[in-house]
């Protein structure tokens, strides 16, 4: 039985609550023999900065770089406002995606049959919606320099950032993209502002000429960023896999997961390139957030960090039975109506972080 | 009767159809004595570079200078996507912004009760929705140096952007907003990425630092931009003002204006500093492209165009009983059932761009 090591990033927020749910899964996953689990855990995010005062410990960085996985669940909350930049949460998350060369940043955007009437779209917009979104996640303007402030004297400052990118960051992500199309429906729209920004003039030309020479058999679109926010709205279907830079894939994959109505349900994962014997070094996450209005109030939707898992396996471990099964399974406690709060819509009642949990382990 | 200058720029696509519209209205407003109105035509865009090589000739540019305002229809189509970045039809556009110092966009989105039906997201979710969103537009990452694309061999380039802001352009696209808000909700949500930009830290500074001294009977909130891109389709009418840079307004203005349903009904102003004598230079157009697939068929919806002329007189002419008329003229017609292809839903029939422009007239 191959043996894997995960590093736990429970992080800050509802983080803790969803990242017990996905303990849950993981411990009957070993107990049933799928493969050996074992589970470190760090901190990430507020509570590392609480604990160490800095937003990820040299410790847990190096942990991350020794798991086969790391599972984050979420970082950030208005406790920590006035900490110093350099130590804000979202610092830990950063430095894992930048120091793990996690470029490849995968968001699906599924919209779950039973869960279309959540949609603020009309169902016929959105019912049996899945999208990939393929976002760039170590460069462009996340990373750039110069990324400053100066102090001009007179009450003037001047921030700046630097958006930038090379010809073999975009084809790398570029070819993730084409890859993910060939096992899905043959389709990529790569996105950019090549009309404004050098960067994006760059992109379309790197997609278009990685397109010529190795993926002329996939379908291949380019849309400007302003537009595609705008499509999404008006026909989200029209997409398979979108690919594009760090801060528009950051925009329009929130801006996707919510025309799913399904926000707390889905996951994210975050991939490096393949070493010299097929590994890459990964992280997976749910694409929403720390949710500190609802923090231990024991109500949040675990699926989405369950649903990590489910990606972890596939991306990761190379079971992708399992991960189907812990999919099957998400769909089978929707299909008899358990709902947590967030997806209740005109359910008659909500159930519990843990009993969600509790249900999709018994489903599995 | 005071006496006005328009530089009328049809441009390409569709923009000489609408704008043929706009100027029976501006002849009507003539005819009914509300005003002089003198109409020069100028060239920008793709018709620029058919004409002279350039986006915009040096001569239409003094034109503009010295007009009371422009109204510029559309730029842009595959016709020129071969052209060289500098004289793009784009560029005629950003130099209109940048050389005239327009630097806030209002772009109203509006939704018609009569066309809420044609929006895919649910009606109760759009119906009524009146958010106004102040774009940045002469800064940041459209704009900022170094702006390049660098040729390191080896078949590698890096392509670079630059995002600047300084405090008194956050201040003073702040202070449009608030401004705004005290004449209609009385709320600004401000956006930016201060998690991950140092520009984004900064335009929270600035922004919160102004509300403090100047506006605070306005109701400030900040919000992440990547948390608006998904608040705008989750619950859209939460929003009253919305203040954010160039980059991030272009996205969020064209997914706000689609949620409307009515993307060939919404007009924008873009307006640059009051001089010694109040007057600001101005432009205004619709927020809709130049939508190529339908240029020269005679069915674009030249309402927005139409509202343009209306905010122009609002915003650069003071004549807001004008202004009101236009508007009310635009709802009379959509009342009555008379549709464009684009607005058409399930109406029986629908009437072309000409006809539209005639009924607005008549109405008026
Ligand atoms: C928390 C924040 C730094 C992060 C980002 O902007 O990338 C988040 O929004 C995301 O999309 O994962
Ligand atoms: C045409 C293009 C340069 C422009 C922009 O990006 O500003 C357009 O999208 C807009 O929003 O007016």
């Amino acid at each position: 039985m191959s043996a894997f090591k995960l590093l736990l990033l429970p992080g800050d927020g509802i983080g803790p609550e969803i990242a017990a749910e996905a303990e849950k899964v993981i411990a009957l996953l070993t107990r049933a023999g799928v493969a050996q689990f074992e589970i470190e855990r760090g901190l990430v995010g507020g509570a590392a900065y609480d604990a160490h005062g800095v937003a990820i410990s040299e410790d847990d960085m190096k942990r991350a770089h020794a798991a086969d996985a790391v599972l984050l669940a979420a970082v950030g909350g208005p406790k920590w406002d006035g900490v110093p930049y350099d130590v804000r949460p979202e610092a830990g998350l950063l430095r894992l995606r930048k120091d793990l060369g996690l470029f490849a940043n995968l968001r699906p955007a599924i919209c779950y049959p039973a869960l279309a009437d959540a949609s603020s779209l009309k169902r016929e917009v959105v019912d049996g919606l899945d999208i990939m979104i393929v976002r760039e996640l170590t460069g462009g303007v996340y990373f750039g320099e110069p990324k400053e402030i100066v102090d001009l004297g007179e009450g003037q400052k001047r921030a700046v950032d630097t958006q930038v990118y090379e010809t073999f960051e975009i084809e790398r992500i570029g070819r993730v993209a084409f890859e993910l199309a060939r096992k899905r429906g043959n389709k990529v729209t790569s996105s950019d502002k090549a009309n404004v920004m050098k960067s994006g003039y760059l992109w379309r030309e790197v997609v278009t000429a990685l397109h010529k020479r190795e993926y002329a058999d996939v379908q291949l679109e380019h849309m400007l960023a302003d537009a595609l926010a705008m499509q999404l709205v008006r026909w989200p279907k029209q997409f398979d896999v979108v690919v594009t830079d760090n801060l528009f894939g950051d925009m329009l994959s929130d801006e996707a997961s919510m025309l799913t109505g399904s926000l707390g349900m889905l996951p994210s994962a975050s991939l490096g390139a393949p070493d010299e014997k097929g590994k890459r070094k990964a992280m997976y996450e749910p694409c929403h957030g720390s949710a500190p209005d609802i923090a231990g109030k024991g109500v949040a939707n675990p699926i989405a960090m369950i649903g990590s898992v489910g990606m972890a396996l596939r991306y990761s471990f190379d079971l992708p039975k399992a991960a189907d099964a812990i999919e099957a399974a998400i769909g089978g406690v929707l299909a008899k109506g358990l709902r947590t709060a967030d997806i209740k819509g005109n359910a008659p009642s909500s159930v519990s972080t843990s009993a969600m949990g509790d249900a999709i382990v018994a489903e599995l």
